[in-house]
């Protein structure tokens, strides 16, 4: 553990002042070098398999900002990818692929998934080697049941249905596929640590909606799992968990049974709660609204010192609420960093 | 207060069982009789503003189904319409209407309001003439905040961005819309009231994703004056509140500020926590997960009992945590109502 990386001192549950700042998206369409280099590289999927774009995209907010953390540039769907189904990012209507009613498809081979997963290592491997030692450097994956979202449904999809139905009607077939989803993600965790990551992100940015039973099932259990089998190989792995727009119950729960080091909250979590609730437990990361940062100004500047004051003597990550937005103006990062930086 | 109503016996507080059940939409695209009234008609709006259409519509789930309550088949968007916007529903895209950025352009006239609002009156007046005596009577509008969301942004939004910006970077003048849709709301609940409706509901259906200080303002806030203006007219106003998919902290805010006598609750609400939070305060409704009412069979009956259990002793309206989606098989509304009536 490198004590001396602000984001990892939190993720050991020290309060630091302060608090450390990445912004889910950090390396998207909001910078103008962003957009010139996928317009040379032609398509997104391409960017994240390139291990040397993905590396300078990686970078990009890391040296404009001077962000506490730099997050691996790749994409959740790339662990489907992994198991055997074609997933293919179309211009405007965002990612499809070939939707599937069972786990017979599923490739069960983890060098092939290793293989498929590959330019991510490659990717944190080069990134590891050029970023300072002060920055963090974050893998990620999607959680099981955000997967299974895009997998049952073939695209994203505003309510989970077809998943849903899965989980439903076949709970065996749906426990199957998230198990098979869990082991490849688990594989994936532990070999971005492997590569560099210094800790990781698990987005489950579909947790809304469920009912309390099936959160429990498709969302709690699955991470669970997770956590259980990447601490097997690295007992000190930092986690993270966005149970993204789960209820404050949820986040509960999640926090208390999950075994993540932190939990990432969406902007709707009040941070009084979060700090109370949550900080008993792991550390926090969110949550500022997205379209405040749009919005900047004086609107921006207040719901800073909201979210700053309410987590004050708890182990803290500022983030988001949700991914920077595209429209973002890239001066309004600039005052947000200087905003929390220049807190407490 | 005609206490022999079972629906309206809840709204006072009082407890029964089995519960009373309807369901959002429930004047809707899964029923074969709406879908060839539908086709007769042309377009949804016309349907809306035709009272003897909207009559017929309104009573075809009462007469297949036998729900405890009817509710006045209309839309949230004829308050956009009553303050002059113009309104076009395009059959594959969904409603849109002209963005506005400030109100001038709208009307304050009640006159004028009443006017435009008259055909929801005039299929109240139609419904009650045939409706049974046992069955409520429902009227509805839209909370001003999700009108603001469509007004801001011209249609639906996932985000509701413009009406955030809005906000943020306008507050007084965001301020004044809200005010002047609360005007136009608490008319439309008073007429409606005088027209022959038992009780309204508000829908606020974009109450999601909103932090803590702006769910307070724009949702609470807005909600709670509406309340009171219908009460200045009507004391014994009946009142259901949906501020869906708001957090737990939200609910319970709303439930304990706003002087809704009832709060409807999205699918993801734990009903224990609702039937013990909510319940010491208002009447609860809720929240069968739609998608669950697609699936039917065993996930169905154990989703309902679970719910049914939790709310024992609570006064308690069963429902769905959100609109009926029109994929439902008709046959699984009569499992439905066959479980919840067979209950305690």
């Amino acid at each position: 553990m490198k004590e001396d990386v602000k984001l990892l001192s939190v993720l050991s549950k020290k309060n630091v002042t302060p608090p450390p700042i990445w912004l889910m998206r950090q390396a998207g369409r909001y910078l103008p070098e962003y957009r010139a280099l996928r317009a040379k590289a032609g398509s997104f999927w391409t960017m994240c398999m390139s291990p040397e774009m993905a590396k300078e995209i990686t970078l990009q907010p890391i040296q404009r900002f001077g962000f506490d953390s730099a997050i691996l540039f790749s994409d959740i769907l790339t662990i489907p990818y992994a198991l055997g189904l074609d997933v293919v990012f179309e211009e405007s209507i965002g990612p499809t692929l070939t939707p599937i009613t069972t786990t017979d498809a599923l490739r069960r081979d983890e060098k092939e998934w290793a293989r498929r997963l590959s330019p991510a290592y490659e990717t944190l491997r080069m990134v590891r080697a050029e970023l300072d030692s002060q920055t963090a450097l974050l893998g990620f994956a999607g959680a099981p049941w955000t997967l299974a979202t895009y997998m049952a449904e073939g695209k994203g999809s505003s309510d989970q249905r077809a998943a849903k139905l899965w989980g439903y009607n076949d709970p065996q077939g749906f426990a199957r596929l998230l198990d098979i989803l869990g082991d490849c993600v688990a594989l994936h965790l532990v070999r971005q640590l492997d590569a560099g990551a210094d800790a990781v992100q698990l987005f489950d940015s579909w947790a809304s909606g469920l009912p309390e039973r099936e959160f429990a099932d498709w969302v709690i259990a699955p991470t669970k799992r997770i956590v259980e089998k990447v601490r097997a190989v690295k007992p000190d792995a930092k986690i993270i968990g966005f149970p993204r727009a789960t209820t404050l119950a949820g986040y509960e729960a999640y926090a208390n049974e999950t075994g993540v080091d932190a939990v990432s909250i969406d902007t709707a979590v009040p941070p009084r709660w979060a700090a109370k609730i949550l900080g008993k437990r792991v550390a926090v990361q969110g949550n500022l609204d997205p379209i405040a940062l749009i919005a900047g100004g004086d609107a921006l500047a207040a719901a800073v010192d909201r979210i700053v004051d309410a987590f004050e003597g708890v182990p803290f990550i500022f983030n988001l609420g949700h991914g920077i937005l595209p429209e973002t103006p890239v001066e309004h990062v600039a005052q947000l960093i200087a905003c929390v930086r220049s807190s407490a």
